[in-house]
């Protein structure tokens, strides 16, 4: 039987401000990415998301990002690979402390952090040193066919290749920036087609035509607004209509 | 065989900012309160000084503050109890997975959340919450005879009473406030002799002639400038002159 | 004729997040009090929230705040007279900064800083003393019968005379907490009823039902969701047909 | 009868962190970049910094940087021009505010922020326009033969073209970055007799032997340790002796 997980960020509120429709989207998903307090999220939202998502079993992420509250961890910044190693191990070990086990299931770094390593192997590599020496068990989330899994590859850390279902695609597999035009897929349904053909062909077509080979593991879906709730929702039942179990990889 | 331990601040540095002399402290203590990234530290910061402190077999503890950088986390804030046990847990967390064990020894707040605990119950209690859900085995380290003390016992936690050698003691065992004139003890001999009697007698003389009982398990001091670390070397030597073993609580 | 002005809160957002219906509330108000970067804000809020106001002609007050984002400045901080002076003179120079003229009209502390010095004149006087070594023609919006009245009139600064619309009084003048059960007025004819009797009576009925004196120079009112603009707009419109002109104080 | 300016990065404390020897490079330097709180600096430090300038008669101006504290604004980051452009007001605002006459004679961004708006146009126009917005009065201070010198020459803004007595050039007049071997001049002697060949030729020797052109109006020295007070006041002492009047530009 083929199997898919749905990923979604979650728990990016701060003190007063409340962002994303967490309890809304979480129904729909299996695995959550949790901010840690660096892009977003504080201890008392961050105490609350885990709690809420091992209610419903959803597998707890780390979410870790740049240090840059006041750009919500988007922009690039000019950090070593020191820097990135030990702000992922400082968030990760932040999470895992809220968690009833102790434990994680997986890291999936956050905005500018996780586009700058699908592009830079030697962050990439940074990321995995600091998951590995955190918990070797864990499993990185990354771009399909990006630096982020080389790098897991060569640290033999566990990983899951991640495909988002409303965004379009580059030929070198990189996603086309939130800046441009096409971007974005709008269409809901051509959106969950595209879904289930990255799934069963393990393939997608590119802004210009041209299909890539994409092995996903996991589908990126967001919780920011009611449309995006719906999304994830059409996408979940797409999903087991056509037979494909919907879980967290292992 | 009499024993106590020595435990000093660490890690308190933070960016470009550098505070303590940690590297000639280290020699004299036995366990180290190490700065989790809300009153000072940051990541960079965390890893050098658990490494460090792993290398001289110096016991870790998190020494959890107010999330208040400008302030140094000395200035008493009005947070909920549910705030500083997840402030707990976090900083926590975060230190936890610089370890080499992914493990600590011990926990003691820092600064104002410290002051506030020492006299509040329900803080205190929040704090020691926070302490056994990350991690029940680990001790708290609080002032002795407070209520840091009295929520330890009451939540079933280890715990560590704090002796202060260079403080004045008030009667109620507080200690005189920095910012009166009779806080400090300067003299180095005095100061030496007063914490020798407190370990062999179990007593000190409060500040207006009277003695109270104590019972130290383990003794701050301090790396921020040479002479707090000629110091810590004076009362490390005194207590070995006198037969009475330096080894972190277990 | 009589006059009274209406001032609301604004520019709360902060980077990503969103806070505040500010657009909607706008053509109700005639000042606004802006965050300053301190409890809420940062510099392209701050550009874009004094742009509008300025449009519409509301008169531009600093609402600066104490140094926690986390708690949106709503938490009392042990801060000293002189820190208060100090992160009042930087709020208000960057957000003096921002307006057409490089002046400002008022100047209202925000939420644990309000309150604090409503109640202790030493803080309220530092306030004053920032504000006049800042901009001397400024005028402070505080507490009806406060210390920050009483710091204005002894520091030779003008100043305005808040009251709260939905908020119940006690009877020394202070308003019944937050987490109190009476602390609201929610019924809004009820609440515009008292405003109307707090303009042309100057009292107002305590939660213990005596009367107390007030001389309101302003109402403060919300725009934090749909019903609070509402609100105000109700205030609005009920002032105006009392005959009692709406405008900020001069 | 020649002149040169003598400018010093002052006021980089953060809280209780101390960092700069501020007291001791004042005498030698006749401007000061101040930080602004955003890489460095808190309200009190700003108060007290200004204070001392003032006292001296130190030229006043506004260094202000990314909002990166725990980098200390040396770290690239990807801003917008027009977060950039309201960043400058904000941090110019905070610190005019603690000036005694209100104003400010100059402006020098700090770090990273400085180094990308040196290569970068766009980034240098839209600081000039920040602080044309502010106060078109003031000089911007910025790398000479830069993109700076070239914004504020199409703003109309005044500038003054900065030389570094203690770093090499390369032939494009930027400097040999500081993780390059070349990167600093050691020997004293040598950097004050380029200094002077700077000031009275207006050329200097890149590292790779070749001369360019320069028009230094500020040369810029730091007091971050006794050698660099003691290299400042060499500095000061030569020009004088060279007849070199030492002095802000107007």
């Amino acid at each position: 039987m083929m199997k898919v997980d749905l990923n979604c960020d979650l728990g990016e509120s701060y003190g007063s401000y409340s962002m994303g429709m967490d309890q809304d989207v979480m129904p729909y998903i299996t695995s959550a990415n949790i901010a840690c307090g660096f892009h977003a999220a504080d201890p008392m939202v961050m105490a609350e998301t885990v709690k809420a998502a091992e209610k419903l079993n959803i597998s707890l992420g780390a979410h870790p990002g740049l240090p840059d509250l006041m750009g919500f961890g988007r922009r690039e910044m000019a950090v070593k690979p020191e820097e990135v190693k030990n702000y992922v191990i400082y968030q990760m070990g932040a999470l895992m402390a809220f968690s009833r086990s102790g434990r994680l299931h997986h890291v999936k770094p956050h905005g500018a952090l996780y586009n700058m390593a699908a592009k830079d192997f030697t962050l990439a590599r940074a990321i995995c040193e600091g998951i590995k020496e955190t918990d070797p068990n864990l499993i990185l989330y990354g771009l399909a066919n990006s630096e982020l899994i080389k790098a897991a590859q060569s640290t033999g850390l566990s990983f899951a290749q991640e495909v988002f279902a409303d965004r379009n695609y580059k030929e070198d597999g990189s996603l086309v920036p939130r800046n441009q035009p096409d971007a974005f897929i709008i269409d809901e349904a051509h959106a969950v087609e595209r879904v289930i053909t990255m799934v069963k062909e393990q393939k997608v077509k590119t802004v210009n035509g041209k299909w890539i080979d994409l092995k996903p593991d996991s589908i990126c879906v967001h919780g920011d607004n009611p449309k995006a709730v719906q999304f994830a929702r059409a996408i979940h039942a797409a999903l087991k209509t056509e037979g494909i179990e919907v879980t967290a990889p292992l």
